[in-house]
C-alpha cells in the first residue's frame, strides 16, 4: 500500500460530538483546504465497526491531498482500512509490540506528558515511534483525564531530550503558535480550535499562521 | 509462537462485573479445572492498556493447560499479547479485513444472530472463519444488547449452513447442554453460568456434563 508521508506541522485530532452537524468528514475537508497537515481520527465511544467506517470516509476525504490519516489508539483498525498510522497514549498498546505488528509501514506516535515519559521514549531501540504527542501544554477542557499542563518550559525540556519530532497538544491557539514552535515542536495539534470552530479552514489557516489581518495575530502573547 | 488449539467445547466469556471480588483470573483458573475448553477475554470498558494486562495475567493461568485464549473485539491486543485467537461480533472488525491482518496463526471466531449472517458467513472464502458464535439461543441478562432469541429451531438452521463449528451462546445451562449439542453445536460458551457462580470448578463440571448428582441432571428440559 502506498502510504502518505506524515507531517506534524498542523494536526487535526477529530472529535464527532465538537464538529456537531457538519459532520467529521466535512470539518476535515475544510479543515485540510486551510492547511491541516495531518488527520488523527480519534473516537473513544464508536463501535470498531463504525470507527472503520469513518476511517475509510475519511480516507476517501484525504485521497489526492498528500494528508497523513492516522487512527487514535486502534491499530487493527489502523491497519484495517490502510490509514498512515496509528496514535497511541499511554493506556493504550505498548509501542513495541505495536511497531512489531505494523511493521516499518506505519507511523505511529505515542503521547508523552511529562519529562519521565519523554526520557523514557528517548529510550526505546530508534524507529520504534516516529513521533510524539507532547501535552497537554496549555490547560484544555476537552481531554477530561488530561494530565497537568506542562508549560512552554514542559515542552521544550520534553523537545530537548527526544529523539523524534514533537507535536504539541493542549490549550494550542493561533496566538500561541509561534511560542509553541519557538519551544521546540515540530508541529501543533488541536482538537476543538478547528473541531469546534464555525469556520474550521479559517481556524487551520490561522493555525498555520497564514492569516493575515486576523484579531489575534500571530506571535502576539497568549490569550 | 507456539499457539494453543482451539476446543469449543466449554467457552468461557469473562465477565468482570459477573466474576466480581474473586477476580477474573481467579475464576479463569478454578473453571479451566472444571473443564473449560476455551477462553475468551471481553471488557468493553477497559483500557487497551488494561486488557492487555488481563490477557497477559489468564496466558499465564492457561499456561500448560492447552486451553487457548482468545481475545474479544480487540484483534491488535490480541496480536500485542500473544493470543490464540480473536473473536469478533457484527460490529467490530471486518472478518476477512482481520484474518487479512492475523494471517493464518490466530483463530478468528465470528458472532452470528441469525440465519442471513451465518449464510454471509458461509460464504466467506474458506479459512476466513474459524468458528461462529451462535446466539442468544435463548433469553439472556448478560448482554443488553442481543438480539432476539434463536430457540433451538434457530441454532439447527444456522449450524445446518455452517461451514465451521458452531458455537452456541445464550442462556445456555447444564440442563440445556444435550439439547444444544444435538442442535448440532460442537460447543456452548457462557458467561454469567460461570463467572456469576458461586464455585466456578462445579459450574463448569456441570456444564460439561460431569457432575453426577446433580439436582438438575443433564438432558432434563430447561426449567
Amino acid at each position: 500500500m502506498n502510504r502518505t508521508a506524515f507531517d506534524p506541522t498542523l494536526y487535526l485530532v477529530t472529535d464527532a460530538d465538537a464538529c456537531g452537524d457538519r459532520g467529521v468528514a466535512a470539518t476535515v475537508r475544510d479543515a485540510v483546504a486551510g492547511g491541516v497537515t495531518a488527520v488523527q481520527l480519534r473516537d473513544q465511544r464508536a463501535t470498531t465497526r463504525a470507527m472503520c467506517r469513518a476511517a475509510l470516509e475519511l480516507l476517501e476525504v484525504l485521497a489526492g491531498t498528500g494528508v497523513a490519516l492516522l487512527v487514535d489508539d486502534r491499530l487493527d483498525v489502523a491497519m484495517a482500512v490502510g490509514a498512515d498510522g496509528v496514535h497511541l497514549g499511554q493506556s493504550d498498546l505498548p509501542v513495541v509490540a505495536a511497531r512489531e505488528i505494523a511493521g516499518r509501514g506505519l507511523v505511529v506516535g505515542w503521547s508523552v506528558t511529562n519529562l519521565a515519559e519523554a526520557a523514557a521514549a528517548a529510550a526505546l531501540a530508534p524507529g520504534t515511534v516516529d513521533y510524539l504527542g507532547v501535552g497537554p501544554v496549555f490547560a484544555t477542557a476537552t481531554k477530561a483525564d488530561a494530565a497537568p499542563p506542562l508549560g512552554l518550559d514542559g515542552l521544550r525540556a520534553v523537545c530537548a531530550v527526544s529523539t523524534v519530532p514533537c507535536v504539541a497538544i493542549g490549550g494550542i491557539t493561533a496566538a500561541r503558535r509561534a511560542q509553541v514552535f519557538a519551544a521546540g515542536a515540530s508541529g501543533i495539534a488541536v482538537v476543538s480550535a478547528i473541531c469546534a470552530a464555525r469556520d474550521p479552514r479559517a481556524a487551520a489557516e490561522a493555525l498555520r499562521g497564514r492569516a493575515a489581518g486576523q484579531a489575534v495575530a500571530e506571535g502576539q502573547p497568549a490569550r
